[in-house]
């Protein structure tokens, strides 16, 4: 059988077949796993890319899982076999774990000029330009455009906006000063664009308050109903027709199902995932599973499960155990989502929490966001790493991976 | 004035003149400082790029500093100004810290296959390779494919290339029998081609046959007297007219000086260095200073300095010296190379050196290595980050950082 995809769901699924009568063939564009609820860290100079990154095959070694490097072009649901740039792979089990990427809306232009942060090389580009950003104002001429330059973009008003937000606000009041005594820093703004009504839209209303008031005390301008229509080298434009000059954008603004949901001849949900029944098997081809950020179960009757590790970890479980039942002859199980709650931190000391229906913010909410994630990250050297990072960056108010790898051609 | 370069030299030059009566403006194309001789580390998978790079601005913060981020296209000497991509900066004095690129010896085929190791970008796109290929020969159909992937070559028997070689050695030993327990690493070969007729052509004979001895027992296939031709995607050809077919090839035979060498109407000696006097001053131009791996004191009539950080380090710090002595009317001090010894590792527990004149192998070697390596590099993070790396490294036998972040398109 063939896995696609080694993130959260792909992984647990593979962990769920280790060792069991089946053999397995992981698929990955990449040959790392990445721990993508820290990507912004990644981004806001916090910390390095490899520390949130894993190699796959130190993660998976089983005897009969296997790993090949691999980008999916196609799946052939009647010939049983996947399209690969690296030659074809038959299946009699298939399970798309291939998640998700940036949405744009059909926007081109913001496509174009703005910074995604789904995968590990976009957190390092945005973190790039946040600080050539900052680089170009020291080599401006005016303080026009040292104040343009100085000023950073997040479009989107989500958990990873809000993280992303509040972490460039740390960068701006601890790091920047510092590292640019030449520049008056007061300049120097980070502007949070919502385009509905109010932040973390699947939260607590009490929650995403509390989250704006953190974010507009830390200094960040949030703008609530704001959508942006079109973005060029130099800014976004807002549907109403204001015109926010900046030196670098960050797109946080939506998702969609990866492309190899696209690439398949079955029926799209919401954000083009892939249409699944409540046993994770799509329709017409119950030797085909969709699970996490690909995945719609229910179809267009019912809201889509949200795009979160936790979904795609309980169903690459379920996956596997659909798979093991129905090879024993046993009829399959239905997803239930068990949701134990949703953190997001804003900065030092402060984070808003929702764990088992309690609500939780500030200090309290932050040590739990730490621990969690801590706890989650996969492989104790990567946790020792990060442990340091943070506490580093607790103790000197520093954000110590401040490099540009790649200046914007 | 100005410094162009912040690397070993012309940060110890800024650090020389921090806090003098001078307005100094330091420029790199970077906007961190690599410590190049631990780039074979992460071209071997063994370390972050992040660890041994270190943000400029946070190495130097004096007030008579500035760091500006900028390319050096050209360099008027008659004007005294430097021309770069971030604008045109004059100086009264200059001091040209630039350094050395890689040396293809004008192999046209070379330059466009082989990996060079010069920075942080050649190092993590060395590791690719190597990684990738291993991914290749997962993904080969026949055992005759799998050998030519699983084959490294290093070309080039310096210090650098005999460290390659070791670490890659290691590598195949331990860490790669884990990651692909379905290729048979009896296959896997490393390959070490050096055109002369020894090793380490800068230290002693009974040094060199010592890291000789220990490669070949570590399995690196070592070849003196073998020169290469040529390059292509899938191996190299010797002036012999043999041919080793391999699935990546790293560079590491040669080095010349920067190319805002050669944007200079001036003299120049051996491998494009700008030729300087005993005073490291340009002759003709007292108010340009020549230093490091750009730099050849005295000029064709004697042999050029080694292009090593020791030598960058304290010519950098006699350069600051003349400026200020200049400035206040005295006579600037001739150069005279306190050459304190050189060491490279080969692996675990081995290594060689000649400090002082004495000669080390082996294990006091290695931890004599070690022990300089770590006080060597800057800033209390790194070396942090490194010794855990190292450690986790050692009681381990793995390599932590086995991302393929970019692959060959």
């Amino acid at each position: 059988m063939v896995i696609v995809g080694a993130g959260f769901g792909g992984l647990r699924c593979a962990r769920g077949l280790a060792g069991a009568a089946v053999d397995v063939t992981l698929l990955d564009q990449h040959n790392y796993h990445t721990f993508i609820p820290l990507l912004y860290q990644v981004a806001t100079a916090g910390l390095e890319p490899e520390s949130i990154a894993q190699p796959i095959r130190r993660i998976v070694r089983a005897p009969n899982i296997r790993f090949r490097l691999a980008k999916v072009s196609g799946v052939d649901l009647d010939r049983r076999q996947v399209n690969t740039d690296g030659g074809d792979f038959p299946y009699d089990y298939l399970v798309l774990a291939a998640g998700s990427v940036t949405n744009y809306f059909g926007l081109e232009s913001v496509a174009r000029w703005t910074a995604p942060l789904r995968d590990l090389d976009d957190a390092e580009r945005a973190r790039d330009q946040v600080l050539a950003a900052f680089e170009g104002a020291a080599l401006a001429a005016d303080r026009q455009a040292r104040a343009v330059l100085m000023t950073i973009v997040v479009a989107g008003g989500g958990p990873t906006g809000v993280e992303t937000a509040g972490a460039l606000a740390e960068l701006r009041r601890h790091v920047l000063p510092r590292d640019y005594p030449e520049l008056d820093i007061g300049l120097a703004r980070i502007v949070l664009l919502e385009a509905g009504g109010r932040l973390l839209p699947g939260m607590h209303a009490r929650t995403a308050a509390k989250a704006l008031e953190t974010l507009r005390r830390m200094g960040v301008d949030v703008r609530l109903n704001c959508a942006v229509a079109a973005a060029d080298g130099k800014g976004v434009t807002l549907s109403s027709g204001e015109r926010i000059a900046a030196g670098a954008v960050i797109w946080v603004a939506g998702l969609r199902a990866s492309p190899v949901s696209e690439a398949l001849a079955a029926a799209r949900g919401a954000a083009a995932r892939l249409i699944v029944r409540d046993t994770l098997q799509a329709p017409g081809h119950p030797e085909v599973y969709g699970i996490g950020d690909m995945a719609h179960v229910g179809g267009p009757d019912r809201p889509p499960h949200p795009m979160l590790a936790p979904v795609a970890i309980q169903q690459g479980q379920l996956a596997a155990e659909n798979i093991l039942r129905h090879a024993a002859g046993r009829r399959p199980q239905r997803f239930k989502y068990r949701d134990r709650g949703t953190m997001v931190t804003i900065g030092r000391q402060a984070a808003v929490a929702s764990v088992y229906g309690l609500r939780f913010s500030g200090f309290i909410a932050w040590v739990m966001w730490l621990t969690v994630h801590i706890i989650w990250l996969i492989g104790f050297r990567n946790r020792a790493l990060v442990l340091i990072n943070w506490a580093w960056n607790y103790v000197t108010y520093d954000r110590g991976v401040r490099l540009i790898r790649r200046r914007r051609g």
